[in-house]
């Protein structure tokens, strides 16, 4: 390699493989988008560069001679489209170039891939604003959202799959002398291993978070040595296609062939998803989305894959410290970004007999609910929070399933209001519906409904309350679960019950930390354990499945 | 626990773990059956032991109310019944016992529940001389190979997957303090995090090698807090029974439900095997055996499977220091346990220009054969040799298969002959055979041969041996593969193409050390880089699927 890449990324490699293992606080990428951190005219930069794109070919990748240009990107703000036009290349292009650059990435060592990997995150570091403005009008995601979720939480959780992926590739020798005693001579090997990558990667993209989601499965693959090729939410383009864009320049300054990690837009006129996902040459899928093509892509045969579908998050109240701010709390997580969030609550379990409170009083049931309900009115009134939590509407269908109350059986508690942003004045936009259903009602809440709704389900006491939520997460699947207890034993129960359905638990969450975020390095992120999905944001076994150890052996010479 | 046992095993677990990661020569089981190691009597007492169950009841499991006895072992030795009879029970009762003992099991900390399983294996170590007749008379292994493979080498080879284990639960914190700067306040969380087993698992074992191919899964899925079913091959159960005896006594010992570890023994008139894998309680499936059966095994939705299927093993020989050493080497490795090894070569690819020597003379093509097939011959009709190494034929399908050419396409180079064994006027018996096969008659080789068949096959040059042997390899699967090359060239190219065959390579080896040798705690076995298993004894992969990573979150108090 041209640059030393590894000597200058070292340090940042070692401090991130011992995050993991710590599991406290650690983020390389800081969160805040102030002006002191990331420089005076970052911001203005950045939504420049982003206006810069509209209406033009996005002319930065190094993928060679494309068939033609294609774009079907809108703006929830704006809700017009962004007329950006991508190369398109067809599938067979795409994975054959991949074959090819797989040859030479493989032969990479772990540590040089690993800091190729880190030098494209400080060049995406560099891009932040300009991801966090493409993300906005992709996603719809509020300006801070944008910023942090596809730029620093993105890139730290890029770092996390490297370092997890190196560490994994380095846990056994590469060479070692072997000697057996035989009684009247020593028997003597050398032995040798090596990580063998898989073969051509495939990471397909949503539209909701279109860096946050990609790029953990791209990284991982990319540093066990795998080409990839990243398939975008057609969609949501522009941001990860910014990332892939960087990795490209470092490869090739490297030495390397650009096309080790491919951008993969589909045609104007056809998805081409399927088509790249049953090529027998890809042997990895990363994929995020809706359930039922998970399920599709996990059973592909022959293919090492790796999921993110959907689920039913619940919170469980049973008995809390201060009433106010639970449902403060929860009238956050509902709202942010809408609701669209992988990681948002929907199943809102209270008993029927109420929720004890701080100093041995019982809140009746139904002042719970009306609690929670003021909360969430209060936050989308307030126009100094409401439009900067809500955000838009990715997808014109959310607001149609929140305005439509029909399949619910159910007493709605809070209609969807007209929201307008003060910015954006044809934003797509709707405020969070609360239904209040029975506990016996089982198929209204018994299935994710993507974006803002809640449902605020009556049970018996809180002992069902936890069998429904842990049987919702046993066959629907659950990325987060909420609960509310000050009752050392429930607490207990519930851990031990929701972790048999592959679920977290956040306890008694109030104040400035919420149900739905997840930390890099910390917090696992999807558990592998329910239909939620197969993986996990990065435990071993999401870095270690891309790879073959594979040995070999030699009498030792003389 | 009523025992300290993890005070006891602490050390020999540390050791275990350490060993893992050098990947040099260990072993805590010795594999020499000599007096000096196990004992004056200890053989004696051994074959004696495994004499007093013949024709009895084996009521050593403290599997309770069995519905009635059963047992269908010959002893391919002599040719006749055991009449051993096994308690049985059916398919729904060992799964729901499995199910209640596991939320007792789960509960148990991953060290101690480790230390029980070393102290299982202490046990065992008692019963060696027992397990090797006991494996002698279902497998027909020779003597030497009984003890060393149903005794130390499997000790070995279970102690390694609870090392793995014990290693990858803790390899994570338990809890830790996350504090979050948020610039006026930190915010701080408690986490914790539990490694969550996954449920009810059933290991499958196969009738060649009962123990050795049965302990892994079995103590992996134990380390990591999952109830085992072991169902074994009803023509190979004694030695597993004895191993499962031992085990359900230690946890009785300590307090624990028998049924954590479960044996479940085939009815004399049905198989229970795919009703107990079909249950949907049957989480996790450890498998060894014939391919179509493990493709029906890992095709099971909803079950994370570890299985070890049939391959086509290769030799490449492309030059040689001394052509003789290297044909008592593979004369050897043909013949040990008549070709019933998964790892026994069965493809020999020569090039027909012949075998560069030592000197730079080269050995032509049909003098190599002959080279090869004399020493077969020799090894055979050595009568301080044959017996031992040969053994006798599990299957009587197996000495068909070896008598009957009909399906070879290729020159018969030696014929199967009568052979007597000194000790057993009885036993079932064949010896190598050998064709000499063209390149182009693919049909012929590409398929395991299972027992003592040679295929040479005849190919242009190197470059076509290795082709084909990857080829083979990639479709339809390869445990192992020997090569023979001075030129470090071509080394080097055996090496990069067998590694995308997911094939470990053995090279240059003469004298005593063979290809179908696998050392616990150094050589991966199998891979599950291709056809021939999705598996590897041991790598991360092998236990870490078998539980699942959940956190739990709370802020810190105050």
């Amino acid at each position: 390699m041209k640059l030393n890449l590894l000597n200058k990324h070292q340090d940042a490699l070692n401090t991130a493989i011992k995050a993991l293992h710590e599991r406290t606080f650690y983020a390389r990428y800081p969160e805040n988008p102030s002006p002191e951190v990331y420089g005076e005219n970052a911001d203005k930069e950045g939504r420049e560069k982003y206006k810069s794109h509209l209406n033009e070919k996005f002319d930065e990748l190094l993928q060679q001679e494309p068939e033609q240009w294609v774009g079907q990107e809108d703006s929830p703000y704006e809700q017009q489209p962004l007329n950006i036009k991508y190369p398109y290349f067809a599938p067979e292009t795409l994975v054959n170039r991949a074959e090819e650059a797989y040859h030479q990435w493989r032969k990479v060592k772990p540590a040089d891939r690993a800091a190729i990997l880190v030098e494209s995150l400080e060049r995406m570091k560099e891009r932040f604003f300009e991801i966090a403005y493409a993300t906005m009008h992709t996603t719809g995601q509020a300006y801070m959202m944008s910023f942090q979720a596809s730029g620093p939480h993105a890139a730290d959780r890029a770092l996390e799959a490297v370092a997890a992926g190196l560490e994994e590739q380095t846990r056994f020798p590469e060479t070692t002398e072997w000697e057996k005693p035989m009684g009247k001579y020593n028997l003597k090997l050398n032995k040798t291993w090596k990580a063998v990558p898989k073969g051509v990667a495939l990471v397909i993209g949503c539209s909701t978070f279109p860096t946050w989601n990609t790029v953990p499965g791209m990284y991982a693959s990319l540093v066990t040595g795998n080409p990839v090729i990243v398939k975008p939410h057609p969609k949501a383009v522009l941001p990860i296609a910014i990332v892939v864009a960087e990795v490209q320049k470092v490869l090739q300054e490297n030495g390397l062939n650009p096309n080790i990690c491919q951008l993969a837009v589909d045609a104007d006129d056809h998805l081409i998803t399927k088509e790249l996902a049953e090529n027998p040459k890809v042997k990895l899928i990363d994929y995020t989305g809706g359930t039922e093509f998970g399920n599709y892509v996990e059973s592909l045969p022959g293919k090492t894959t790796f999921t993110e579908k959907t689920g039913v998050n619940s919170i469980i109240i049973d008995s809390v410290e201060d009433l106010d701010k639970v449902a403060q709390n929860l009238a956050f997580s509902v709202s942010l970004y809408s609701g669209q969030m992988c990681t948002a609550p929907q199943n809102f379990f209270i008993p029927e007999g109420g929720v004890k409170v701080a100093g041995g009083e019982t809140v009746p049931f139904e002042e719970v609910v009306r609690k929670i309900s003021d909360a969430v009115s209060g936050l989308v009134n307030n126009p100094k929070a409401g439009p900067h939590v809500l955000g838009a509407i990715q997808n014109p269908a959310t607001s149609e399933r929140v305005k439509s109350a029909a399949s619910i059986k159910g007493k709605e508690v809070l209609s969807t209001c007209d929201f307008s942003n003060p910015m954006f004045a044809n934003a797509r936009t709707c405020t969070p519906v609360i239904y209040e259903v029975d506990a016996t009602e089982k198929e209204s809440y018994s299935r994710e409904l993507f974006g803002p709704i809640m449902l605020i389900i009556k049970t018996k006491d809180t002992n069902q309350s936890v069998e429904l939520a842990k049987e919702m997460a046993m066959n629907y699947g659950a990325i987060s679960c909420g609960a509310y207890t000050t009752d050392p034993e429930v607490k207990e129960k519930i851990m031990d019950e929701m972790s048999l359905a592959g679920t977290p638990v956040s306890f008694n969450l109030t104040g400035g930390i919420y149900v739905n975020q997840n930390a890099s390095f910390s917090d696992f992120h999807v558990t592998g354990g329910n239909p939620a999905g197969n993986a996990s944001f990065t435990n071993p076994e999401f870095v270690i499945k891309r790879f073959t150890w594979v040995g070999f052996r030699e009498p030792v010479a003389g």
